[in-house]
């Protein structure tokens, strides 16, 4: 059985994009980074519980505490404020330097040894935050370095099912292919009930609005 | 002043390019990697003696457990056994999963963070192992994906001095530059005398062979 390396954050987009691969085939290894970020505890849980839903056949969660050493986030460094008023133009202070290219790279690795034909990750770059790592032309980019830094016979091809959609639709496809959203967290600083402030609030709040459907979720506001 | 985050293992050639880019007029941020490899604890002694003669501005040490997790190589996999007859052609079982690229990645965050202007890695293509992750078409190709994954206004050129160089002519090197290789190490399996039979161990011995010059540290055999 062909496979595929997912990168599953506990949040809906990489819960949809894993769910597109197994629909097409693929047996799942599902990889989750712990990284030191605010909702740690939260999204570990929701990895654990999609990776049961999807019936993932291999797990990695990976441990990876150097990213509160670099900090530079609201995200890692819990001196930097998460903002709540509103999403803003630019890169905001929530963006993670380079974190899609550290949890590519770790994924090429694991592709690497398990023989997978593709590594799946969730990013969406129109209706996101304006994260440089979420953009089409830099996953492009990646998937080249990859396919010259690993061993001849290592072929993986980066799956980003969900770049150009909108979030309106990745709910929508959710519900299309069973995927349970009350398993997946989005907020970006509370492990108890979601903020409903953030920027990542935000939008899913907004996807779930444009697509008719009430979150699972419970927030406190 | 502008700044390198220069990855340095603890082995000559990392060494030696650092000492190039400080050459260059670069504040050096020194970045060394603890990836649970057998000699981790030599080359993390032999990272702050070079640290120290180099005057580094800034250290980050970084521990990265989870190579253990995915094992797939001799140097993180303590079931696997470092070949010690010669070195063969193809990749050898050596090899650490896209490392290079882990490396790369962790790098590109921290020069982000440290508004840095350049990457130095102690690649050497010729004269090495035949590792797929050490080739200059790889890193160029990494350099262009750091590029387009990062903020706009990040601009971080790779520099890898060595990759065209052999053994024997970085040894002359570090010599021209006052550099101490009694404070580096290659050996991939001991913390004490290096064993003088793996494959690093023969690439260094050669590259003293032939620069004519004796190799200051010691060896079982």
């Amino acid at each position: 059985m062909k496979k595929a390396v997912c990168i599953i954050s506990g949040g809906m987009d990489s819960a949809v994009s894993a769910a597109i691969a197994k629909k097409e085939g693929y047996g799942i290894v599902g990889v989750h980074f712990n990284y030191g970020q605010r909702t740690q505890k939260r999204e570990l849980e929701c990895f654990r519980q999609l990776a049961e839903d999807l019936e993932v056949e291999e797990r990695y969660e990976i441990d990876l505490p150097f990213f509160r050493q670099i900090g530079a986030s609201a995200l890692t460094d819990e001196n930097l404020e998460v903002p709540t008023g509103g999403i803003e133009a630019g890169v905001p202070i929530t963006y993670v330097p380079f974190r899609n290219g550290i949890f590519l790279s770790i994924a090429a690795a694991i592709g690497e040894k398990e023989g997978a034909e593709a590594i799946v990750i969730g990013v969406v770059e129109e209706d996101s935050s304006g994260y440089p790592d979420c953009r089409e032309s830099y996953i492009r980019a990646m998937e080249r370095a990859i396919d010259l830094g690993t061993r001849d016979e290592t072929k993986l091809t980066i799956k980003m099912p969900l770049v150009h959609l909108k979030k309106a639709q990745i709910v929508q496809k959710a519900l299309e292919l069973g995927v349970d959203l009350s398993h997946t967290w989005s907020c970006y600083q509370e492990n108890g009930d979601a903020c409903g402030v953030c920027d990542s609030c935000r939008l899913r709040l907004k996807g779930f609005k444009e697509a008719g459907l009430p979150d699972p979720i419970s927030y406190r506001m």
